[in-house]
């Protein structure tokens, strides 16, 4: 298996882009290699402070870089030879067996959509982060902020993407998909939510369990959290500023230390034809390691080609 | 100043409130007093326990109660000698400077709306509830679930109706206003924020510093968070989402009890002609002594009286 990774993507590469790919030569599997995309001599300049295998991991020169602030489809195209473009281009040509980047995320979801494309009967792709459950595992909440307004037929397609990312790449048996709601009885929310409801209960393809309330977010009572891409997003940093304010404050606690984003290093995008995942522009060594060790688990997890598989079958979704 | 409470609201009443009205006793100001509505031989048996002032503590009786899940607008009528629908009389005809319930929130707002009334010249009244500020204070989060699905023109009131909140009842000068939103730029979005942002831009009543994002609510960025209530309804449950989980670990932080609905005992209804505020139906004593003591508060800062003369200069909103 070969990981691509954007050396080139964040804050902080390419040095912390580099410490933490050194750090994953020891939690990937034999035979995997993590191919570095971006400015080679940089590249090498920082690799030279470490010890590393080069049979663990190559490089593959792309001089340009997309900025964080440039404007994303433009700059897809007007850079070529961009760190970005060049590991999609890998991607598609199959030279690699997943693509990541903590860059232009704008960047990242064109090259997704017009390289990787959408798998054929979504509307939108995804994207999806894991919150930790009070007491184990994690849940999974989507969409986090690629599709800020939704129609209720997308966010039906969000559930059964959510739920198959539960099952496949979590190991979360028959999981329970509950709809992010204002108040627990069926006919309560919004409109988008009240509008909503009714597909979820129809979609055979998922275990509804109704809807859930913001005070649910923590404590397992769904396993997949569905809401559209404002509201997630809105949930998932209050989530991280949680955290941040507690760990400034030195807070020794396992279940603060499960809300670091660090610690899950990226996310997928759902629904495209291979496995793409997302990174905090402020990612630093550790979710960098993550960032590979993820990739690695949802390439093996099969999820795009199972969605494809599924959709293909006709399920009137 | 007289000081309503609803002895019969919430799942704990009103062994609970009584509890809690007694602790209050100490919190009030010379001459104030508490007027508990409610089934008064069931009340004088729960005071019993405790040493009270009768000049302190007085009872209204209102023999029939509106249970937690009534229909609000059928309730409101059908029961007319309920502690809520007698509350709301009482405030109407000046027995009552104020009045707060942890009962059916439905009927606290078809009162608020249909006995008290709407100021003139608003759209919508609304709900804000308070955010502790990392440091100290607390910010200003509004609307929290009165209104799912709102318009740019009602975000404007609300933005409105924030900043004068947070100026009189909190005493925060000249308080930064903040849209809640997904990313920090202008044009950032779903299509309501889009659509908000030069409203909100153009308001010259307040204090607009731009957008905030999920990852400011706790910083102090805006003293003011202006979102729909579909979305300060699930940040507001998952903070306390956030309390529940750390109060079961017994973290022992001020921050973390800070987070504690029960400081602030309610919620204000905001835009009505009077002090109106709702609580949690989850509600102990100590948010009762809370409740007493922020309506008493609320009704000395005059804010119902400020925003009705403010909308009669009309100031385009």
């Amino acid at each position: 298996m070969v990981i691509g990774i954007d050396a080139m993507g964040g804050d902080n590469a390419p040095s912390e882009v580099v410490e933490g790919i050194v750090e994953a030569q020891t939690a990937i599997q034999e035979g995997d290699i993590i191919t570095l995309i971006g400015n080679e001599p940089l590249i090498r300049e920082h690799l030279d402070g470490y010890t590393y295998s080069e049979d663990k991991i190559n490089i593959v020169h792309a001089p340009e870089v997309i900025a964080m602030d440039d404007q994303p489809t433009r700059a897809f195209s007007a850079k070529p030879r961009s760190s970005i473009s060049v590991g999609f281009r890998l991607l598609k040509e199959g030279k690699l067996d997943t693509f990541a980047s903590a860059g232009n995320t704008g960047a990242m979801l064109v090259g997704s959509v017009y390289e990787i494309g959408v798998i054929k009967g979504l509307i939108r792709p995804t994207t999806a982060a894991l919150v930790p459950k009070e007491n184990s595992g994690y849940s999974v909440l989507l969409d986090v902020g690629t599709n800020p307004d939704v129609k209720p037929d997308v966010m039906n397609q969000f559930a059964f993407l959510g739920s198959l990312f539960a099952e496949f790449f979590l190991r979360t048996q028959n999981p329970k998909v509950g709809l992010l709601n204002i108040g627990s009885e069926d006919k309560k929310g919004n409109i988008l939510c009240q509008s909503t409801f009714p597909l979820l209960k129809q979609n055979d393809e998922i275990n509804f369990i109704g809807n859930v309330e913001g005070h649910d977010i923590f404590n397992g009572k769904a396993d997949v959290i569905v809401c559209d891409g404002y509201t997630g997003n809105i949930v998932l940093k209050q989530l991280e500023a949680f955290y941040e304010v507690m760990a400034k404050r030195q807070a020794d606690d396992p279940f603060i230390e499960r809300l670091n984003f660090e610690n899950h290093g990226a996310t997928p995008v759902i629904g495209i034809n291979k496995p793409v995942l997302i990174a905090h522009g402020i990612s630093k060594a550790k979710a960098f390691k993550n960032m590979v060790v993820n990739s690695a688990h949802l390439a093996r997890s099969g999820l795009n080609e199972i969605i494809r598989q599924k959709l293909a079958e006709n399920i009137g979704l």
